[in-house]
């Protein structure tokens, strides 16, 4: 019988997501592995046991000094990995709302000083410590909702000292706020004002410094590309992840958002390891991601916030097979921290069951941002995890705001102490 | 100058909503009153003063004792008034999750089993005191978010008994949370099993029995009616509504939520104080509802969840000179409790600008609900407060999970020590 350091006690439920290890196609979209009356027990960080509470006593002994968090009938579900953002930036776009109400377009909106542009220039100007700052508050407010992990894209800079720059700040941003951050490195997220018109150029840049740069200093484990009009084609999105994948990062690929683009079936070919918003992607595009195991990650609140259409396509995708996970885009666009508001517009705009939006916004999410030990609660796992008020799983994705009592990553309470000094 | 009991200081802006005094229709969905580096002051409960804070010091002087509560360069507003909500209920629907995934319409999730009279059902079975812990919980954390005042309607009871007891438990749930409590009576929120096929009955049932006692014992300010195939057609509402006028209530109509309905000209015809959802409302419509100065209260969340379109027609009112006012429709069918969340989905469903989903949440909200006192800060009024850290009045909205820093209620803090009880 093993000493442990922390048991959580009294929850009404306990999911722990851990059937099995994670495929490489990413775990099956069906029932999350739900414990009744349970407890759980850490160990050095780690998930020591965790099943029903009767059986609590004659598995696991708390050592001298150790902590015993009442659950109050409530339910612990693993911490929630968010699998795209753009959190690192500085000032806001809530100047664009006039424009969106009066139904202008993405792409007309970046035409009048709007959009990607805006936030690059605003970032390039900050500083380190007003960048760190602003982020660590982002990822602050994340970790009180239930966020254990978050993918981080760059993408506001576009020059390579500028986004050498956001990636450098990660490390410190993570370190501050007690989040895991998994770096993506995102200069191809628009053509800088310097290389307008000649976007070939900028591509070059790209493959010849700054990805050399990235995957020496490894900075980041995925490239990403914005492919859509206006932004990267298809073959210059091909070029630019090749050559990442050459130097060892993984590939990922904003795809099939606005319009068709090609980019879901560039990512099936590359073997990326997710294609991400796909509103637009056909049943061809599902049927080549699920056969190439590329994750899908659906962005609901991006959908319902930039599109006429409300939904974004996570039933048809777990219908043809493709492994589903979730993300905020939390970025000036979309300006959205919360998981559990993402599980809401999951549940009520993509149609996912309360089990299935959190399996993509745990263990599936976890896979598609490379972190196969994260989103699972088994022993030996990293003892993220996230206590809810509530009395079921299946009240996630329900209720629209449902709030955590408390929020721990690697066996240390991580959100509501730091939460104090921002909000 | 005047002594006060609270100041709030080092605000970056301060919301005031305070215009001149409401006209008989609603304010005019316009531009807030903004006041940049602002402080408050409060005494008695009241406000006592609000402006730049430069002249505070000459403006009002401390007594011996009061508070300074640091607004650390965050923004003050009205509290919010949620003007529509179903909040008074036992268990839960998250059932019919699959059914409406599954693209099963309100009327057929119904006939399975499910729907308002699974609620009822469950509320008949319930104690006197599991319904005030309940609905005293939902309105604690409706009031973390920033409410202060909310709008309640009776029927998930839909008997003589049981509607006058969730009205009666009403004024206890607000002495424990600190909420204003306005209460509606909805005893025609749909037929119960004993008056199956027998719709009519019901109705003078409603008229004859439930009515003048709900008068007599000053238990509801508003009558409502459910006016929808399947609940209760426009002469059925009207009958009940015209009933409850002569006794003294005011009238509210729930109208063209899923087909046209006929309720949206009801409300006019009768001078409703606002008529509710109002998804399928026409040109028509918004004209006459302009005309008689009837509040348009509009529910966005609901909006997003239940129907295959996803917006709200909040820019459509708000262009035809209806009032607009905001509420959460929180219910087992749209749990939804925060009013931040409300405003983000007014502004990317709804097409407001932050600045008009704040008009429609506080003082236009407070029209609806008949509380012309509440909703704006000015001299005099109930010192109804939140404080976002937030920079701009116009985040608000723009970010999909402002969370409040603390909610005063008639100068007292209601929000953060109640809330842990609960969360």
């Amino acid at each position: 019988m093993s000493g442990v350091d922390l048991v959580v006690t009294d929850l009404a439920e306990a999911a722990t997501l851990a059937r099995g290890p994670v495929p490489r196609t990413g775990p099956a979209m069906a029932e999350v592995d739900r414990i009744p009356r349970a407890a759980l027990a850490v160990a050095d960080g780690r998930v020591a046991w965790v099943g029903p509470e009767r059986r609590l006593r004659r598995a696991v002994r708390l050592r001298t000094g150790g902590t015993t968090v009442p659950g109050r009938g409530g339910i612990v579900v693993p911490g929630f990995v968010d699998a795209h953002t753009h959190a690192i930036f500085a000032g806001d776009r809530a100047f664009e709302l006039p424009l969106k109400a009066a139904g202008r377009s993405y792409a007309e909106i970046a035409r009048r000083g709007g959009g990607i542009l805006a936030t690059v220039r605003a970032t390039r100007a900050a500083s380190d410590d007003a960048l760190v700052r602003a982020t660590a508050e982002r990822l602050t407010r994340m970790a009180a909702a239930g966020t254990t992990s978050v993918e981080v894209k760059s993408g506001y800079a576009l020059d390579p000292t500028g986004e050498l720059r956001l990636l450098r700040l990660l490390p410190r941003i993570a370190r501050r706020t007690g989040v895991r951050v998994v770096p993506t490195f995102l200069g191809a997220h628009a053509v800088p004002p310097e290389f307008a018109g000649r976007a070939d150029a900028y591509v070059e840049q790209i493959v010849r410094r700054m990805l050399p740069e990235v995957a020496r200093r490894r900075l980041a484990r995925f490239c990403d590309v914005f492919c859509e009009p206006g932004y990267f084609t298809v073959p210059q999105a091909e070029r630019i992840l090749r050559a990442a994948l050459s130097l060892g990062l993984e590939a990922k690929v904003h795809a099939e958002e606005f319009v068709v683009s090609g980019g879901a079936r560039l990512a099936a070919r590359l073997g990326a390891r997710s294609a991400d918003h796909l509103l637009r992607a056909s049943a061809g595009d599902r049927r080549q991601l699920a056969a190439a195991g590329v994750s899908a990650v659906l962005l609901p609140v991006t959908a319902f916030a930039v599109t006429r259409e409300r939904r974004s396509p996570a039933r048809e995708m777990v219908d043809a097979g493709v492994p589903v996970a979730l993300g905020t885009d939390c970025s000036p666009n979309t300006w959205v921290e919360s998981m559990p508001i993402v599980l809401a517009h999951a549940v009520h705009g993509g149609r996912l069951s309360p089990a299935e939006a959190l399996t993509a916004a745990t263990v599936n999410a976890a896979h598609a941002s490379g972190l196969e030990e994260a989103g699972t609660l088994a022993p030996g796992r990293p003892a993220d995890f996230t206590l809810f008020p509530l009395g079921s799983v299946d009240q996630l994705g329900y209720r629209f705001d449902a709030i955590p009592t408390v929020v721990y990553r690697q066996g240390n309470a991580i959100s509501s102490r730091r939460l104090r000094q921002y909000v």
